[in-house]
């Protein structure tokens, strides 16, 4: 199949070996460097991010090294002997700090501090951008669709219209997000999540009558018999031969699980199979739906009172739709000791230099009230302001706050604790209540604020008149 | 990373597994049965779909079996000890008959047939869709942003914004759909595609210095040194620095490579840089640009007649924006000898039963004329008819035409000849030229006629009315 046996540091883009190279023969690779890991634009036009996959890229970078066969890869490629032998020993010996998996952020606000030697620090770019930018889109998407769901089940059924094996990480993301399980059953044994799924209609087509075929089902999984009811008719024909199968599965001391409606009109559809349902006596049978749903289709079938108990939601969960990323970046910050930036005409290109943290203010009943982006040896900012429109400042005199950025890796090591995706989902659900429900709207959500401290914004300003100059 | 080792027939949806166990159990599983691979819908509003991941997949399902941990973890779900003693010698021993990869499809058509006993098809389900679909959508993605640069080199740069580890399928199917090289290292080796890229925005600010970074690049690349300009200002800074740097590369005897622009108005900032490089005598440094391409973007600047030589294509095309999946379906047609179709309300959702090809007919000068989905018993109908509008037919008589459907895997002996991303590539540019102008046009493409035979129009409607008399 192609896949990566084990996992190979040549999962980056050609640029950062080049720039290794560069760095190491021109004796710069041990220089201190510090990146920022953050994004600009929020996805889905929704008004915050579930911050995921900082657990697996923690394991992949402290696994990280080149084996005898990437390294025979680079020698074709014409890469320096010297360099290449330097990559043979290479592991990541950096620090990583900053907010916790799980937790919930915004636009503009570093989520993580990556330091150490610049050659490492660089190498690790193109990893953590890929495993963070897409978990996170995937975990954001399916909070909202849990927003939607209130206590519902909620399926993951994706793995067909991933984008490949995508799927694998999707899965995770989707659980940290707010989901129960997923048909997708090597990502439940690698995240050990529960697997879900029964029956397609081809079991149904395979016979040459339905009734025979949803039997057949329920000889063989008599204690969890969901059965697919819309293959010809969801009223003439599914329905009546499930409850028929019902009533036979009763008569074992057994119950019918589920129906699965997987076409029609979905609410209408739920609404008259629990009538049916009901007036045989079986309101423990639940109903399952799916077909094209997401937050939105979630959202109207519950204000239409359709009685589905459980959701699967397939492509749109799965790929983060419409977006379908995170423009997350990562970008040089300090290095050498000195901070640095990047500018550009447009200010909101222009990156915040120096060493930083993000300090996250309460309101007095303990909701967020706003974040503040601060240098790493600033304690309490009394002030701060808006990072693109400076007329815009907010005193934070008073507030109770939290540091987030706590420390993930120290030389190398992963001093993270291992957390599986259910008890992250329950971290991002207690984070969540803490956030006021202006944030949460899928319309127009209101915007949080983020600032910078009157520190940071001075050093930025300074660098920028500075750079100005240079280039007059 | 939690990346599969080797490949597992776990990366399934779980509803494959207890449909297998139902079919063993009920002995069904050797029963004769025959699935299609199509999409209903055209992604991007285009007018045509490349294949792709055909060689992928067929490696994969050729290699498929459960190990050791597979099984434990199904005994552990609870599946039944017969059917896991059955599914440790499980190979897969069908036959698959269709298109070849890099062939240029529409909907509604099948493009692949797959045939063997009822479980070993079914258990291929997920994997089949999840290849065929991604690599598909991508490799026509990138045939978009082919058709609009020409002859220019296109490359990769997606891996950051990848799908997690989709991105190394992404960049084999743009491969296919046209592209020249990429940034993704592990993909490059994987499909001996050329690596691609040589410095960030970081490299620069890592010195205090442009022109020090600049030079200290050409130190180690002199002969592939492309310099990003745009770190602090395009015209003033960046390339009156790379300038003086090329003429120190000549002064060596060297040449500088490139120049890349990654941010601001790449059609004005690529026309001053040409007149700032030609003025010098440096008309051989190409031009790279990047920042959110696609093939709208790619198509005005050269309508502008931007001076590109490169374009690097990151998050749109390695995602697929903005469909981000294509919508394949495989559905049964045929079981223990007779045809099988699910029936919808809806007539498009109406499946084709038995078993089929697709034949390519072709006009005076040779290019595509039609498609006509025709029982695999048939050899050249006459006419074809519209699947879903009854009123439209279309004669075929006289035409020259190709079957399109040849074997591809035999008693699950794959029989296609390897093909690397570049002869694909091959392919799917010489097939192109047989398919007419209007059907690449962005806008509103003509549609291509598909239609079906009369022997096959004559088999739905029979069943759909057998079935509409069962569920009356």
């Amino acid at each position: 199949m192609n896949t990566p046996q084990g996992f190979s540091p040549l999962y980056t883009d050609m640029y950062q070996l080049t720039m290794g190279q560069a760095y190491f023969l021109n004796r710069r690779h041990d220089m201190k460097a510090c990146f920022d890991y953050f994004f600009r634009k929020m996805p889905f036009e929704g008004g915050y991010v579930v911050f995921a996959g900082l657990g697996n890229l923690l394991k992949m970078i402290e696994e990280l090294q080149f084996d005898a066969s990437d390294i025979d890869y680079l020698h074709e490629k014409g890469f320096h002997p010297d360099y290449l032998d330097y990559l043979k020993g290479f592991r990541f010996n950096g620090n990583i700090t900053g907010m916790v998996e799980g937790e919930i952020v915004f636009s503009v606000e570093p989520m993580l501090r990556v330091e150490g030697g610049l050659l490492e620090v660089q190498l690790v770019e193109t990893l953590l951008l890929n495993m963070l930018n897409f978990q996170s889109l995937i975990a954001t998407k399916a909070n909202r669709i849990r927003h939607s769901a209130g206590n519902r089940t909620l399926s993951d059924f994706g793995l067909r219209r991933a984008q490949g094996m995508g799927g694998i990480q999707a899965s995770r993301a989707a659980i940290i997000g707010g989901f129960d399980t997923t048909s997708n059953v090597f990502a439940a044994r690698q995240n050990d999540i529960p697997p879900a799924g029964t029956m397609a209609h081809s079991f149904i087509e395979s016979y040459d009558d339905e009734l025979k075929a949803f039997r057949a089902y329920a000889g063989i999984f008599p204690d969890n018999c969901v059965l697919l009811v819309d293959t010809y008719s969801t009223l003439r024909s599914g329905l009546p031969n499930a409850i028929k199968v019902g009533k036979e599965l009763v008569q074992q001391g057994k119950k019918l699980t589920g129906i699965r409606l997987d076409s029609g009109d979905l609410a209408y559809l739920s609404k008259r199979a629990r009538e049916m349902l009901d007036q045989e006596g079986m309101d423990y049978v639940k109903i399952i739906v799916s077909n094209q749903l997401d937050e939105h289709v979630v959202k109207s079938l519950l204000e239409q009172k359709a009685p589905v108990d459980i959701f699967g939601v397939g492509t749109s969960m799965v790929i983060g739709r419409p977006d379908g990323a995170i423009d997350g970046v990562y970008k040089l910050s300090s290095s050498d000791g000195k901070p640095r930036l990047k500018i550009s005409e447009n200010l909101q290109k222009t990156t915040l230099p120096g060493r930083k943290k993000v300090l996250r203010y309460f309101d007095d009943r303990g909701a967020f009230y706003a974040d503040c982006i601060a240098l790493v040896d600033e304690s309490d900012p009394q002030k701060m302001t808006h990072p693109y429109q400076k007329e815009k400042s907010l005193s934070l005199e008073g507030r109770k706050f939290e540091d987030l950025f706590i420390r993930h890796m120290a030389e190398g090591r992963n001093t993270s604790p291992a957390e599986n995706p259910f008890e992250l989902r329950e971290k991002v659900r207690h984070r969540l209540e803490q956030l006021p429900e202006e944030h949460k709207r899928f319309d127009f959500p209101h915007i949080y604020r983020v600032g910078i401290s009157d520190k940071l914004l001075q050093l930025r300003d300074t660098m920028v008149q500075k750079l100005q100059d240079y280039i007059k």
